[in-house]
């Protein structure tokens, strides 16, 4: 049996949603509030010491860490493969998911982050804040909830972030140029990893995502938004979130 | 044939060149000075355009990224085995290797920066440091380099990085309490490409890398540095670096 817990189909918690999905395997689905913070509530600390989702537990074991999730997925589930065979566009698969995971996904998080945990903060009684910030296992969590709550974010880094993702989508238009999928020819798990980061992108950073600027990355958003298992994945959602140009998520 | 574009036996370039003297395999050596500042050459971003060290040669493809090297390794060269069969296994290899690439890599890089790089380029004639800074081709690698040279990372900045290597070091500990190597029984990449980050610990921050702080992981450098394959491939080093605690790196 699969356990996964996650929050919405968003960020992180689309990676392995997505790619189960894909691989049409049945899960049971934990939802974990993060607008509620139960992400760092003492049950959920003890599958993950980290108070991060997504995390799948599965014969026992314990997988956190989003990438990490889908290649043992993968490893485990070889059917409908998400992973090239040729070693080469597997290394490109592992490198554009790191990318992603290093530069494109933290850039992105800074805005998600500073757009939204205001909000959250002031529907909270006073004093509330405080203890559910004490209780975050990670010490560069406990910064980032703090920085974002007092909306305490320079501009100089709000626009380094923005420039980021610029990067990322021209790095994105030049993988492009070459595959119609970001490893090769093959669809894998660099457009699993991908979907959720760049779905929001058209909305919120519209210079750098139309068919002038990026039409390849225009092209494959929207082949993304037309499979089945995308479709699959975004109706587990419980939060209504605006629509994008495209029309999901 | 396999060809290596890599620096000395450190940071980084090791974990390839460990990789590859741990399964036997023969490799052209293609030695990057970093100090010459090689790496951002015409010739060698034509390798990798972003101007990093390692890459590896192999059928025509160039790969990038250590970590996805050694995986790319292992996928080419099965022999010798240094992924784990179990899933849960090589999940614990990946999460591990991913945290050294994302937290403890960083946290050491600053600190080795910054006793490195003014002494580099106080060596180089006047308005020389400007013209090699302009051809460096990531941004942030660039911003990097800028502020080293200048001795501009703040005390915050260096307490906070020193910190998150005390941090690793308590969570190697954690791991090695649980098994003899860092993903369970079997020595793995995740040993592989944690050797020349631990090496350099026990000579600069001793308060947390001792017997009484760290005994397992004193234990697990002791074990790393016997291995044949470490002992050959800091054998191919060009300059002489301060011995360890442990004698080696």
């Amino acid at each position: 049996m699969l356990e996964l817990y996650h929050y919405e189909p968003s960020a992180n918690s689309m990676k392995p949603m997505l790619c189960l999905k894909e691989k049409g395997l049945e899960f049971v689905s934990h939802y974990i509030d993060l607008h509620a913070f139960e992400q760092h509530s003492p049950e959920f600390v003890k599958v993950n010491p980290n108070g991060q989702v997504p995390a799948l537990i599965h014969e026992g074991a314990i997988i956190t860490e989003s990438t990490v999730i889908n290649e043992y997925i993968e490893d485990v589930f070889p059917q409908v493969p998400l992973r090239p065979g040729d070693p080469a566009a597997r290394a490109r698969m592992r490198i554009w998911s790191k990318f992603v995971d290093e530069y494109f996904c933290p850039a992105l998080s800074m805005h998600g982050w500073n757009a939204l945990i205001p909000g959250i903060v002031e529907r909270l009684k006073m004093g509330e804040f405080d203890k559910l910030l004490d209780r975050i296992p990670l010490q560069e969590q406990r910064e980032k909830w703090k920085t974002a709550a007092t909306r305490a974010f320079t501009p100089e880094q709000l626009a380094d972030s923005k420039r980021r993702i610029g990067v990322s989508i021209e790095r994105m238009e030049k993988v492009l140029e070459k595959s119609p999928w970001l490893a090769g020819d093959m669809y894998s798990l660099a457009d699993v990893n991908s979907y959720s980061m760049v779905a929001g992108v058209p909305r919120f950073f519209p210079e750098f995502f139309n068919d002038k600027a990026s039409p390849r990355s225009v092209d494959w958003l929207r082949r993304m938004d037309q499979r089945p298992a995308v479709k699959a994945a975004l109706a587990m959602g419980r939060v209504k979130w605006p629509t994008t140009a495209t029309g999901t998520n």
